[in-house]
């Protein structure tokens, strides 16, 4: 189908190049530029570490220093991490004591174990760094953890600072461009101004002061920072996974292998199984992507709200909302990307492991979006604890489920949801994301009252809530985890493409994309919807996966239209079997004879050819 | 428990180090030189690809290059694959036309993307290559793809031959020590002696010959080859996750985070989540080494009868069996070695992601494990087609089902098998893999039938051979080749560990292992028993779920154990974090300091703060 769209802003979206793609384009059952518009008023700008770090935790004397960073007079890091202690941050043994003597924090790494590691920035350029420090005044009063400005290097000359032993970490898999860092502190004296003191202060006599009641208290306060960084990576998964999608569906509606006679061959994107493997990954690029946008303007609502002091009970339970939901969207964002990067790789052969077309960078710059930030594993435990948490709270005090992004509110309704069935019976009533909505809301329910009773029959037959909690994650914490953020993702997806707003030209092919991210997602849990009683008989479970390759079939031909409303120009996508133009053979053909050194001989010819030694004359001679 | 082995062999292998790992080898329940010995049984060599080909595809006329080829006076590489075809082998489009007035092939490529890609060695090495074209003879008439050895390359100056460029195709994302190459031939003369006729030959005069009497039964008769190719892989892939496990646990033993209470810190091998990420690889290196070392066995008896001359029935169907086994177990090892490194890299935290401690290296390396020699979702279609061949057979001609290595003989009872249900309700009756064996026939009973009805079906609504096929491979095809291939897998290992002369001090852990591999394979089937009817209920999914991870706690003890029966020496796994001496801490900050330049300035120094552009002089002045 042809633009629909005339003149106005679709006039700076330019037009593509003519070539193989152009069958596919055709196809489409909507305008592109149509559809880039509608997704395009979404977009937003993001924020900064060191930065962040100095303005939420410091006060106004720590103002001159955010100057400095504007005026990049220096360049900070973010210094938590040690080399023994990661995600257990209350283990971090850096220590921070207090001398009234010389109103100085005299902070102290008590061996190479409790070096800072993995610092971004640290490696080779930081001059500064907020380095987190158990904090301890006269007469051995430790106050937990607390960040403190500290100079590690001379701005003028890159120099360590005395004291300071810092240093590059080495290679990385991948992200190479980043130098993290480490650094161990000898008995480096700091002002007492160094401290950043939003959570806590100490006074010049040594009186240490805070505006929270207590050590959980203030750990709690500082659960929005931590929000942030998630969210963060949630963006980034999705962004890589963005490329790698746009990689793959160029190259398979260009490369063309076997097909039903002998002459005629046809693009691999016409096969179900390449349809499959990757058309669920476009489809969660556009689901996430929503998702991303959303939650960042949640967190915004919450900064703004901190910001403004304000100490509600509500702000408070937005914090924790926010914070349950960005614990587990960073791991779903961040494997969905591992997997489809993977995914896509694969699906492009061999092609797809030259470098040059860019899908094992992106694997490599994608994978530390699992570990960073917190564990994928670990941190679901946050977010099956923030549900056990709510559903307690109902149990004994008779409290409703309401959250502020009403994320948890459906839960009010559990004992009639688990009665519910799945009562769909063909293909094509199955074509919805309300029916996997349906079944996620069961999903959530059932998994959560599983985990609270094994929970509590862990715990009545002895083991501490430590041991208890460690025992249910595996089979019930860790999926309930999951299976809540992805309804929360299915739900705010579907409401978003069925809003009034949605042009009705869009409506199929935003709708079918809802459709085949719920139902993909869905289908990973096929076998707890039959356990549980949702499910039963084959034709539940055939429904599902029939109705998942009906919706693969159904976008193949938009795939490619899809693709062009996502992928950014060619120079930044960077990959010649995912150019715009389609041209799959001559971009690599001329992208290899680019190649340095492409057809010479290597150095080492001579040695291999005329000079090479006589079998047996590097025998030793003993 | 200390070795009970006494002398003897197991005198040759080492004691480990003393250091933090001690605890843990200190509670194994068994002697690791023991099951080192018993496992070291199975070893065997492997063979090279141009030489192989030479070999296998050639007659008397071409031992002169076997003989150069062990002289180190040339150097081969296999080129079969082009720019724009890999899979689909009949569209090859060099061409090899004979001309009887010079007794010469003339090797050509149409065109750029008829040229020959991804040859390994051909970038700058090799000086022969065998080339597969297309035959063909006076008049026109073709005889499909035959090889022909052609000279690349000079020996004296590796520089090309006439008419021929070859190069280099550039960086891949791991394998940076091989040379992946390509070359075009222009009308390239080379002499009637050049093709390998052991499939074909041309006399001088130009007529085609050939012992086999169609292209189809040609075609079938260099099955044995491509087999060999793919069982190979299997015993990589199986290397690299060795490897990877070897180091993520050796991790894991050493690494504590969090505990029980503030002041205590647990490994996290302790923790049920982190037991449930790695063992069940560790489990899947053991079933499927042994499943290797097998196979190997089995070709190489194909292969005994390929060289003598056996063209019986049973041979025939031992090359078919073969074909089918290698063409599902190829992609098993390699999938599930891609996924045990994914999980061990990430399960490492980020000292995962440091390339010092290699598990980068190694994903990079397994990855076209995935690729070359078939693209494993394209070979599980092979081993669908095997199967569904032998029940047309028994449908249509009341055929038993028999095959040579007893691999589908279980089918014969299938409609006994299908109404078997699962009768398991405690973990306790679980714990072996006699469980997961009857669970796994039903399941592939269970899928062929449904494959089956599917393809007929499907014919039957008008599709062709070639979409029927398409359409059935998501949801049938695949499941149903590889439940078949973890059948054979578990069905062997379960034998191996049952059999009478299994040490008895050996027969629990290597239980466990089988039982664990076993359960956990089948676990991601459980939507399917519930589907089908095996299961039904809560309880069997509980009951098998439970005993994967009662499994995981009952190996604990033994993991590192079982590590150093299976991990090369330090220089080899070459991880600080996975030497055997456990000293985490010690030998990543070590390696650290190691680094080149870790300490030093970079040389922008300069730039970044004493002589660094005034902000806004870099705007343009236009």
């Amino acid at each position: 189908m042809a633009s629909t769209v005339e003149g106005g802003d679709t006039a700076l979206l330019p037009e593509f190049p003519r070539g193989p793609l152009d069958a596919y384009r055709a196809r489409a059952s909507f305008s592109w530029k149509e559809l880039a518009l509608f997704t395009e008023g979404e977009g937003m700008l993001r924020f900064k570490v060191f930065g962040s770090a100095v303005y939420s935790s410091g006060s106004e004397r720590h103002l001159t220093y955010i100057q400095k960073i504007f005026r990049m007079e220096i360049f900070g890091c973010f210094a938590l991490t040690e080399l023994s202690h990661g995600s257990n941050t209350k283990a971090i043994r850096t220590t921070a004591h207090y001398d009234p003597a010389t109103e100085e924090f005299i902070i102290h790494s008590p061996d190479f174990e409790a070096a800072k590691f993995w610092v971004g920035n640290m490696g080779k350029t930081a001059t500064h760094a907020v380095v987190f420090a158990k904090l301890c005044v006269p007469g051995d009063q430790c106050h937990g953890l607390h960040p403190f400005i500290v100079q590690i290097r001379d701005p003028k000359t890159l120099l360590p600072m005395p004291g300071v032993m810092v240093g590059d970490i080495g290679k990385k898999l991948g992200q190479n461009g980043l130098d993290n860092g480490f650094a161990m502190f000898h008995k480096v004296r700091v002002p007492r101004q160094s401290l950043l003191n939003r959570m806590g202060d100490v006074t010049p006599e040594g009186t240490y002061v805070s505006p929270f009641k207590d050590v959980r208290q203030r750990f709690g306060a500082s659960l929005g920072s931590l929000s942030s960084g998630r969210v963060s990576i949630v963006s980034l998964a999705i962004l890589n996974l963005k490329l790698a999608v746009a990689i793959a569906l160029r190259f398979s509606a260009t490369r063309r292998q076997f097909g039903p006679t002998e002459e005629e061959e046809i693009p691999v994107l016409e096969y179900p199984m390449q349809q499959w493997r990757l058309l669920p990954y476009l489809a969660a690029v556009y689901a996430l992507d929503h998702f991303s946008k959303s939650l960042f303007l949640d967190l915004v609502e919450l900064q703004r709200g901190l910001a403004s002091g304000d100490r509600s009970a509500r702000q408070a339970e937005l914090g924790r909302e926010i914070h349950a939901l960005a614990s587990a969207s960073k791991p779903l964002a961040s494997w969905t990307t591992q997997q489809g990067i993977q995914e896509c790789r694969e699906a492009c052969g061999g092609h797809g492991y030259l470098a040059m077309n860019r899908l094992g960078v992106l694997r490599d710059d994608n994978d530390p979006n699992c570990t960073y930030e917190g564990d994928n594993n670990i941190l679901l435990q946050q977010t099956s604890n923030y549900l056990l948490g709510l559903l307690a709270h109902q149990v004994h005090d008779g409290a409703c489920f309401r959250s502020p992004l009403k994320s948890v509110d459906f839960l009010d309704a559990y004992p009639g949801i688990l009665d519910q069935k799945f009562e769909v019976s063909s293909v094509a009533d199955c074509l919805d994301s309300a029916v996997a909505l349906a079944a996620y809301k069961w999903l959530v329910c059932y998994l959560l009252r599983e985990t609270y009773q094994k929970l509590n029959q862990e715990k009545r037959s002895g083991s501490s809530d430590f041991e208890a909690r460690n025992k249910c994650q595996v089979s019930h914490g860790r999926p309930l985890a999951l299976a809540f953020v992805e309804l929360t993702v299915v739900q705010r997806f579907h409401e978003h493409v069925h809003q009034p707003s949605v042009p009705p030209s869009l409506r199929a092919v935003l709708g079918r994309l809802s459709a085949l991210y719920a139902l993909w997602s869905l289908s990973r849990h096929a076998a707890l919807l039959y356990r549980g009683g949702y499910f039963s008989g084959e034709q539940a479970g055939e429904v599902l996966e029939s109705a998942v390759l009906a919706l693969c079939s159904q976008l193949k031909d938009d795939a490619v239209a899809l693709v062009d409303v996502i992928a950014p120009p060619d120079f930044v996508l960077d990959s010649p079997i995912g150019r715009a133009d389609g041209e799959l053979y001559k971009n690599l053909w001329g992208a290899v004879l680019q190649e340095s050194k492409v057809l010479e001989r290597a150095s080492w010819w001579p040695e291999f050819s005329v000079n090479k030694p006589v079998i047996g004359s590097l025998k030793s001679k003993l």
